[in-house]
């Protein structure tokens, strides 16, 4: 049995690790999917204290490294269900089951989708939630981003080096991010910006061919082989609902003092109630969830 | 007039200016001691999230470093005085008068003292609240350390290495630090432990020359030219008393929203109420904090 199981290898999950095992304890951390979860896929982080400039992979591979140094137990599976009884956390994977005393629930968020009719045939044949990964698929393409957070605006500076041209559509009338980010994307030539765009249908069979969007009352139609789309995310944590409080969007209800209503079960990261989601604060949420499952598991 | 001041260079201050800087605001930062503030008093940070280990100071200046490029505005001063009228905000320091739209408060706390009458005299001459900066002074010499938590552990084996023998007295009966510190220490051969010690008086005239203490109902005398103490941290808010509401320990209250009860006036890090202060979540205050009063400085 390990002392702690923390669910999410992003950045809160890697932090409440670090924590965790540099008090002694025991610590198997399991992920989904890849290391340092939403992180990975930006192509570029500045704003992450001590760090000028670097990709999300390596910072996630930096963060990696240290707690694979210190002894982590890593595992690779998706948390199916959750029960405790007498005291002990039974987690079921696809692959086995892990018994722990305590499990900080790191889970993250995943993509926001469009919630149109042709989008999941197309995911992976023309719409993608990730530039850093499919933007040189279509290097000579004029491509289409919509969105207007600073996800948005990365994706849209690294689509404009990597492909011909890029679209942006957003749905409101301006972006929410970052002022250096606006200022840079508004000096690429290659980019050009619709602001309270309306995306309405998905034109393609086996593959996106065009689509077609709203604005100012017009029905507007784009041909390209791409949509990338950073429109949000959304928690999922529907497998913890017997176990822990959910807000109505889905986030698990914590203060910063990341304790849910069941004893021994903590959670760190975006997938909680809060305000500021930034690396910073998924590190700060992980130091307390990593520190107050090791407070419980002394206290048993 | 700056947008926003930020009190304090530690680590909350610095994460603080670092997201204002990238949200194109004009940051002015006030220090009155040492880039870094408490950490830069740390020999080793092994617990900050893509660094496996690095000094305290080194920390601070990759911090520093990155938010001089960004241009942020750095001044020594400590401030004195602060107020607020017709929406603007003037610190008064030594030196001068700053003028700001908002303000961060990161002031951190500063060493907790033993409150031993012949205390004050003797500090700089014999006694230490930074291994790191004195141990060195003491390399032939057997010296003495009081302390329970991570920093005095860190103490300890920096001055194991620095100096002939270390003595650690606890003010408990045993540590509350991490335990891979706390498993170092017990293989250091010339460092001795005394727990559930009380120290009783300092003697010495123009330096430290002895001290004695109560251990299990006897009083003990150690003849050492030097004292590191590391008990604790106090805050140091009673300027802003008029404007926030402080604790009665003298903290900043806040949750982790950060905000106070004066509009534009904002608190990150080790100087407000909080339960866990490590590097970690400072970072993730400075980043709150920033955030908010760049989103406060736009609604104006």
């Amino acid at each position: 049995m390990t002392d702690i199981l923390v669910i999410g290898a992003g950045v809160a999950g890697m932090t409440a690790a670090l924590y965790a095992l540099r008090n002694g304890k025991n610590v198997t951390l399991l992920e989904k999917n890849s290391i340092g979860g939403q992180i990975a896929e930006s192509p570029r982080v500045e704003n992450f204290p001590t760090i000028k400039s670097l990709s999300g992979v390596e910072l996630a591979d930096r963060m990696f490294d240290q707690i694979t140094d210190l002894g982590v137990n890593f595992k690779f599976g998706e948390a199916i269900s959750i029960e405790k009884e007498s005291g002990i956390f039974t987690v079921h994977t696809e692959f086995e089951k892990i018994e722990a005393k305590s499990v900080i629930i790191a889970s993250g968020v995943k993509h926001r989708k469009l919630n149109l009719p042709n989008e999941e045939n197309l995911i992976g044949h023309g719409i993608s939630y990730c530039a850093l990964c499919d933007g040189a698929f279509y290097k000579d393409d004029e491509v289409v981003l919509i969105g207007d957070g600073n996800t948005a605006l990365q994706y849209a500076l690294l689509l404009s080096s990597t492909c011909k041209g890029v679209h942006v559509l957003t749905l409101f009338d301006k972006f929410f991010g970052d002022d250096r980010l606006v200022q840079a994307i508004k000096q690429k030539k290659n980019i050009k910006i619709t602001h309270n765009a309306r995306l309405k249908e998905l034109i393609g069979k086996d593959k996106l061919e065009s689509l077609v969007f709203e604005h100012e009352g017009e029905m507007l139609r784009i041909d390209t082989p791409a949509l990338f789309v950073a429109i949000g995310q959304v928690p999922d944590n529907k497998i913890y609902a017997s176990l822990v409080d959910l807000s109505k969007d889905g986030y698990i209800v914590a203060d910063e003092n990341l304790t849910t209503r069941t004893a021994g079960l903590f959670v760190a990261g975006d997938c909680r109630t809060k305000k500021v989601r930034q690396l910073t604060t998924a590190c700060g949420d992980g130091a307390i969830a990593g520190t107050n499952a090791c407070t419980y598991l002394d206290s048993l």
